[in-house]
């Protein structure tokens, strides 16, 4: 049974994927009632309402993420609209609980302007330990991350950007060692300026200052450029240092590294043919790559990354997410910053004891996972 | 161990009262993982995303409510604020579970007027199958409500209102049976013109249109009157037709019925003595009422009903609010009416077999509550 017709049964016949369940399994007699509700739990309000800090020691909200999207762009498929994103906020509530045993509200919101969902994200905020922003395409996803984090004191990422980016750098650190590369001496051709383009972009060279050229659906990005929105503007601060314009085959000539989270078939086997000597290709679109790894391979790819779990070296947000909140939440920690996406994404690396071409980056089913990223995020 | 030790022992030890668990507890193999999430879930979002309608038939918004506060009114313990009102909403989500296996989430929001509090609800609204606003302080929960259930079609039932006026109809059904009263006939007094006060005054009105006079802390609405808001101008429709004026004795004189949501001790033996033959008492602040039992009936009160668990004939909104929400939900309602309170008053009202004066309502335990209830929502 393929993915899509198990996902129908398995959905028709639970309606849905999570519920409400209580922690306290005892029976729950008159007492208890009267403690967990009228009268009783008005002793915890007001203990609450003195000293808002107890507020995640007698609540849930202390193990508590909301999966929030407005669907603008949801997995590879596009503005599905919040219907059409609920299932896979859901999905991801599923995955915070099986891999992280962390509580998690899958939000889905009918308002799209950076202005409203970040005043509707505020107004909320209160209610959880921390925010998962989920499938808002760029550019309003910027600003609305952006926004929330200078304007509310409990951890917010969004995923798409920093738990891509990660798992990409994590992949990266590997790749490089197998490949005899220093990441800090390699070019790297970016193909897609969305948010994960974005955001990979900046971490790598936050990491390590590459040499990155950004290339998007127009070509490559540079000063030339006068159709560029302001996150791309952002880009050329630290991209394309020698200004070069040009197409895609410009960017990828040459290069160590070619990363795709763009679209499927855009990396021919001859621009793979003119990469560096053992160029590595994460060519992350998703459904389908940008290069199969067969062809990749073909053509002189010393490593092959993808998006898909059928292949080897699946670049898989939920190999980065549930750890790193895991450890936001257990740590206490108010903000999630680059130093905690770079220790996570070296976390990650370590995980892999023999690096080879097929394992550069360890499975999502790893159980170290989730401990070795939640201790370095502090 | 009274109810507050409890609460602290209770809340310290689990550290909040809800979580979440998966609905599939078989193993999650790789398999279903990629049908649960990426890449198997598009599908499902494709489904939804082009007949908005399966959104509730894959998704656990079908058996899911929001329980939503801005804190302004916290149990009778005032204006908490929304850190404060986290544990009564989580303790409300404990009892849908427990008592109407409903799915809920509490969501405390930090903005406090009409049109943030309707802004707020309305963009998450697509995540909920129905919405219980919960201790929202009078006036603005009536605006709020109002607009939300013009503007969104899922179920929205704001419980200190409704929930308080359904039970408090159910009581007094059986409390004008055993004392031979037809309800169209009582002259009632009502004291106390928050959210209760005029739910419980307008669902009267709507039942049997008996002859109520509404009191608030400045004495009886009438026309004379110049300080009052618009939701007491309103009761003045249908309230004290024959525009007296007085204090809360004036009121209560010759009435057969004293309905108190106001404050502890306002209600003075001589007073009750004052009313007709045989009154009935419904004297539900709290924690403590208007008037105890004991000095009720020893004035001659015939029935009393208090707010509170240690006394025969509890007025406790969980008699209703489940049985409501699941019926709601089960049987796709859209919107919750003065039909529906009327008929789930109705119920609970027959589900007491023998009449006395220490039974007037049935448990908050009867497990035939929610049946019965869920049942005549439709």
């Amino acid at each position: 049974m393929n993915p899509n017709e198990l996902a129908v049964e398995l959905h028709k016949k639970y309606q849905g994927k999570i519920t409400i369940a209580l922690r306290d399994t005892d029976e729950l007699d008159r007492a208890k009632l009267s403690a967990y509700y009228s009268p009783g739990v008005g002793a915890i309000s007001k203990l609450i309402a003195e000293d808002h800090s107890k507020l995640s020691e007698y609540t849930w909200t202390n193990n508590l993420v909301a999966v929030i999207s407005d669907g603008s762009a949801v997995l590879g498929l596009g503005n599905l609209g919040p219907e059409g994103a609920m299932p896979v906020m859901e999905g991801k509530a599923l995955l915070f609980k099986h891999l992280a045993n962390i509580d998690s509200v899958p939000i889905v919101l009918n308002v799209h302007t950076a202005d409203e969902i970040v005043a509707t994200v505020k107004a909320m905020a209160l209610s959880f330990g921390a925010i998962n922003l989920e499938d808002i395409a760029a550019p309003i996803c910027f600003e609305v991350e952006e926004r929330l984090k200078a304007e509310l004191s409990i951890p917010i990422m969004h995923d798409d950007q920093h738990g891509t980016a990660t798992v990409t750098l994590a992949g990266l650190i590997n790749a490089c060692k197998l490949t005899g590369r220093k990441l800090s001496e390699c070019k790297i051709a970016i193909v897609g300026a969305g948010a994960a383009g974005v955001a990979v972009a900046k971490l790598l060279q936050e990491y390590a200052d590459p040499q990155i050229i950004a290339v998007d659906s127009k070509g490559i990005i540079g000063h030339d450029r006068t159709d560029l929105n302001e996150s791309k503007q952002l880009l050329l601060e630290f991209t394309n240092k020698d200004n070069v314009s040009g197409t895609l085959e410009d960017a990828v000539r040459d290069a160590d590294v070619f990363i795709g989270v763009s679209s499927a078939g855009l990396l021919t086997q001859d621009m793979v043919r003119s990469m560096a000597k053992d160029p590595i290709i994460f060519a992350l679109a998703n459904p389908d790559p940008e290069i199969t790894p067969e062809d990749a391979k073909a053509a002189g790819a010393a490593v092959i990354a993808t998006g898909r779990s059928d292949f080897p070296n699946q670049v898989n947000n939920a190999i980065a997410f549930p750890g790193i909140f895991r450890g936001a939440l257990d740590n206490k920690v108010n903000q999630i910053t680059d130093k905690h996406k770079i220790a996570a994404a070296e976390a990650i690396a370590s995980l892999v004891e023999n690096v080879t071409a097929d394992e550069i980056i360890p499975s999502v089913f790893n159980d170290q996972l989730v401990p070795t990223i939640s201790n370095v995020i502090r």
